[in-house]
């Protein structure tokens, strides 16, 4: 693949195709036209055609996309042919849901290591992992290679937490919680705000088109 | 208001600016130029101008914004201003876990109902709400006005309760299931597709900027 940067625009939207093109895989499709799949995906075949372009001659004209090679170089762009250690910091409900998600495993996202300050919660085991009280953080980061860190604690937790994680050499945060963290420029941040989302859709509910009979 | 179009760009910005000001109000800061705010939320100041500028003279040359006047003014456009029922299908830790955020319910999202298959939950409470088993789920739409379902259950569940949600009136989806609902289109649908945002984190941590020393 070439390396020349690819629009954020683009990036947002590979994860949709790649899961598009794992069901298509699941289903034994083994090859597909952009007008199928822009179908599918309800997005227009030009669109499809120009975001596939991105990666270089994925397509032929007349025979369309090989589904499995389109899918698996799209999972190499993403990182995906990769294993990442992780660990959760929040070990609540939505700590525990993420815990519990067998696909990020699958996609090579190991969960190794589940933290929170409760002491209830101490030595409780989610999915073969057991949480261990917060103060362990910083040894444990020491002892492992962790790359990915997930927040599920509430925004002053997070703010406390994130310095540990980058000093401990941890370059990705996936944060849940509701504040914006400021880490050094070589560390990267993805939010998930529920809340923001919420709100949205309460706009969107608020803004939208009315039923045409 | 003025009710021209607002830009879906400025829309998905609403939800920090009324959190940044709800922070704002709460350390009682009274007014802001779009400079301070702009360095709070790194965002550039002409920015923060262009947006709020869609909502009309809320800001004062040499006297800023006035902040709870803006942060309502913000609500009442993402309709905060009303409250909405709510219900979530699907009790494992996913749901649970949006039934336990309180900060929902004080932004006017009521969880009056919560909903699953396994009846091994059938009856927990959750902070004050019955869990209730899925068979239950049309009845209790019919009995009571829901504006708003949480899909917090796998795939295949998602596309089964959809209709259901649709057929008795519900007018909102947040959607949390891995698949694209297809619904009429005086539905609105809010996708909060987690392991899509896992990839994009991995995306970045492989595309990051290395740390400059």
């Amino acid at each position: 693949m070439s390396e020349h940067e690819i629009s954020k625009a683009v990036v947002k939207r590979l994860p949709r195709y790649y899961r598009y093109l794992g069901d298509l895989i699941n289903a034994n499709v083994e090859r597909i036209s952009s007008n199928e799949l822009s179908t599918m995906m309800n997005v227009t075949a030009s669109q499809i055609r120009q975001d596939l372009n991105n990666f270089g001659g994925f397509g032929q004209q007349g025979y369309g996309y090989n589904v499995k090679y389109l899918h698996s170089e799209i999972g190499k762009i993403l990182g995906l042919d990769k294993t990442y250690n992780m660990v959760i910091v929040g070990g609540g409900h939505l700590g525990q849901a993420l815990a519990n998600y067998v696909n990020f495993e699958r996609r090579g996202f190991s969960i190794i290591g589940i933290f929170d300050i409760n002491p209830a919660l101490d030595g409780k085991i989610v999915r073969g992992i057991p949480i261990r009280m917060t103060d362990e953080l910083p040894q444990f980061l020491k002892d492992n290679e962790i790359q990915i860190a997930a927040l599920t604690l509430p925004k002053s937790g997070a703010e406390t937490i994130a310095p540990i994680l980058v000093e401990n050499g941890v370059k990705a945060i996936w944060n849940f919680a509701h504040t914006d963290l400021h880490v050094p420029e070589d560390v990267v941040v993805e939010n998930v705000h529920l809340s923001e989302s919420l709100m949205q859709l309460s706009y969107d509910l608020n803004h939208r088109k009315m039923k045409t009979q």
